[in-house]
């Protein structure tokens, strides 16, 4: 699919591996309008840093996107790394340097091999083509098995807008913000405060609503860039069925994302979601369905196929939600394997047991206190979780 | 050795599995003095209720535990046989059914099997000796693959006064408090507020310093008993050296099991303390080291023998702490990985994979920030902790 205005290249740089896609570059005919979500940890990376001072404009022309390296814990000499690599592609493009914003993902802790980046942004600058999305979602990989895109068109006023979202995941998710790089681009017209908006509430319900290990990165981010080429007519308060319809597909590409990274989550062989429905708030129910999708314990069970409903009240004991565990419903799919905090016997825990040897497994948890509900998307813990993340250096 | 008055026994009762001790009696000649530690997990187990509302008067005669069934999520039938059960012990030992502490520990929501204790119960009392305590130790381990047990002795006033203590753990550890049975004995003569708040203050500085995987238990709880019969003169506030000198046994004991708690970490190879220091409050180094020793991509490193300080730099910037993390300085060992928040080079990550081969292993995070400093105490997260948990209702 071609984004009106947008093109992309990737090429391999050599940043850690000799012979893997680890450099990409977005693009943009003309500045766009670009808003960002950025990792809440007080350990930010140097790219972080940077690109929230830039975005203070709400716009950027070009994204410079590597892997194998994090530039996170690097100091000044990071934060001068960051600066020089956005210098490069500034000039190679022919655009203000402050129009670029970097991103990188990859070890903690590593210097940025600048020169890497010089050596190859000629051919980078070069490759750029409309066609070449899923060059950089491949080149942003790190541990994930496959590529997450996206892609979506509407139309507003007669004028076909366009859509496309990358992601990397893997490891390191977590809520605030839901760890990983993803970049969405878009040629509709709108502008900095309603793009910003729509970005900030479709955050919050997905990428911030999965969670793999409960361990939050350095490098967080999500950027998405708007750049009018699609030339409809501003999406704004005027119309609210436009902006309405502008926020869902957003949110609806954000979304699946955040669902290709937990279905690709380090090791995962099942992805989960638990539901708490009765709370008396959607913040209780959250944190308690947090708490639930954090647990070791409940997550290895889903891995062993094994209906330990124990587990998930024993989570839900220790969240910091006051319920009435005597009048809790547990159910695995259609299955209800504990009515009134007491399990509803063996027939019922077999057939639990059934719903969990499929790949697609919700819980829902009951609490009868109210009328408040949400979910939480995660993935089963394997012993695959342990050999990814015990040799990931080596 | 011989804690004066105290006797025990265990017999395998077929609770869950036929032929293994799992079930267990400790008994005091005379009412003892006794305190106690719950899990603060809103879903407390029956044996919890019911021993925490007979511990109001500060007296006990004895404790009465099995394993194969944590009584659990079991409801009002679970309150019954929790009761029904001391009331076995009671009758068989002669003394009053609210001297009975009952404990518990296995899986969660399954019916405790009353009619096995009935039967068990002549033998059990039967086999009563001051030299059984390492069977009751036995008989409550779960997935623990030693008996924890620790012993001490001191002299007060001319009188030699003897401690016993024994423990099981493994899996769901976790502060508020350390998920896991824990029952101590001593022959010392104290009075109740003396005991309790020995205990109490022991509790936060040992077992609620251990972490495994984050997880709480429904069924955790530390009992201690006291019952005079070394016939010391009363520890007490007219005897200072003396009360400290009892505290700090105490203290011992706790601190002794809660590390072989650790040691035996389901599926921990290495036993690992996190250290903070250079604080600015105790409560916030506290609250840092606990955020990485439960960070699961630190304990995989650990696992993989990996320096990989960018995974704890990381997880120090989601603990919900402010620090300034260029100013931070991490140790291995004796080893310095990172100064002023920047990698020392190769050739310090190289001696710092050193130091990850040992068994027994000090992370220091000194933050430059204040004078306080705190430990938590964890161990790695290994390929078997997936398998014990995932296999282990199978």
């Amino acid at each position: 699919m071609i984004i009106k205005g947008f093109s992309a290249s990737a090429v391999p740089a050599g940043i850690k591996y000799p012979g893997r896609l680890d450099l990409g570059l977005i693009c943009s005919t003309a500045p766009a309008v670009t808003a960002g979500v950025f990792t809440k940890s007080l350990v930010k990376a140097a790219p972080v840093v940077l690109d929230m001072e830039r975005l203070k404009q709400g716009r950027a022309q070009a994204i410079l996107v590597n892997s194998g390296c994090a530039n996170a814990c690097t100091g000044e000499q990071g934060m001068e790394a960051a600066r020089a690599t956005s210098r490069l592609a500034a000039l190679a493009l022919g655009i203000p340097e402050d129009m670029v914003q970097v991103a990188s993902t990859g070890v903690i802790g590593a210097p940025l091999n600048v020169a890497a980046f010089e050596a190859a942004m000629d051919s980078l600058v070069g490759g750029l083509a409309p066609e070449n999305f899923e060059k950089v979602a491949q080149a942003i990989m790190t541990t994930d098995t496959v590529m997450k895109t996206a892609y979506r068109t509407i139309v507003i006023g007669g004028r076909e807008i366009n859509f496309m979202g990358m992601a990397k995941g893997a490891g390191m998710i977590m809520p605030n913000m839901a760890t990983m790089l993803a970049f969405i681009l878009t040629d509709a017209q709108i502008g900095f405060p309603e793009l910003n908006a729509c970005l900030k509430a479709g955050v919050a319900r997905t990428f911030n609503r999965i969670t793999i290990d409960g361990d939050t990165s350095t490098n967080d981010m999500v950027l998405v860039m708007a750049n009018g080429a699609a030339g409809n007519k501003w999406i704004d308060d005027e119309a609210p069925a436009d902006q309405q319809l502008f926020r869902a597909t957003l949110e609806d590409v954000m979304r699946e994302l955040a669902l290709k990274i937990v279905a690709d989550g380090e090791g995962a062989t099942k992805c989960i979601t638990i539901r708490v429905c009765g709370a008396r708030e959607a913040e209780e129910a959250e944190q308690m369905a947090r708490t639930v999708a954090n647990s070791n314990l409940v997550k290895t069970a889903f891995f062993g196929e094994d209906a330990n409903w124990g587990r998930i009240i024993a989570a839900m004991g220790r969240c910091g939600v006051r319920f009435h565990p005597e009048q809790v419903d547990i159910a695995f799919g259609d299955v209800q394997i504990v009515r009134n905090g007491i399990s509803l016997g063996s027939d019922a825990e077999e057939a639990a047991t059934g719903v969990l040897k499929q790949k697609d497994i919700t819980v829902t948890i009951d609490l009868k206190d109210g009328n408040a509900a949400e979910e939480i998307y995660t993935c089963d813990f394997s012993i695959d979780y342990v050999k990814i993340n015990a040799d990931y250096r080596t």
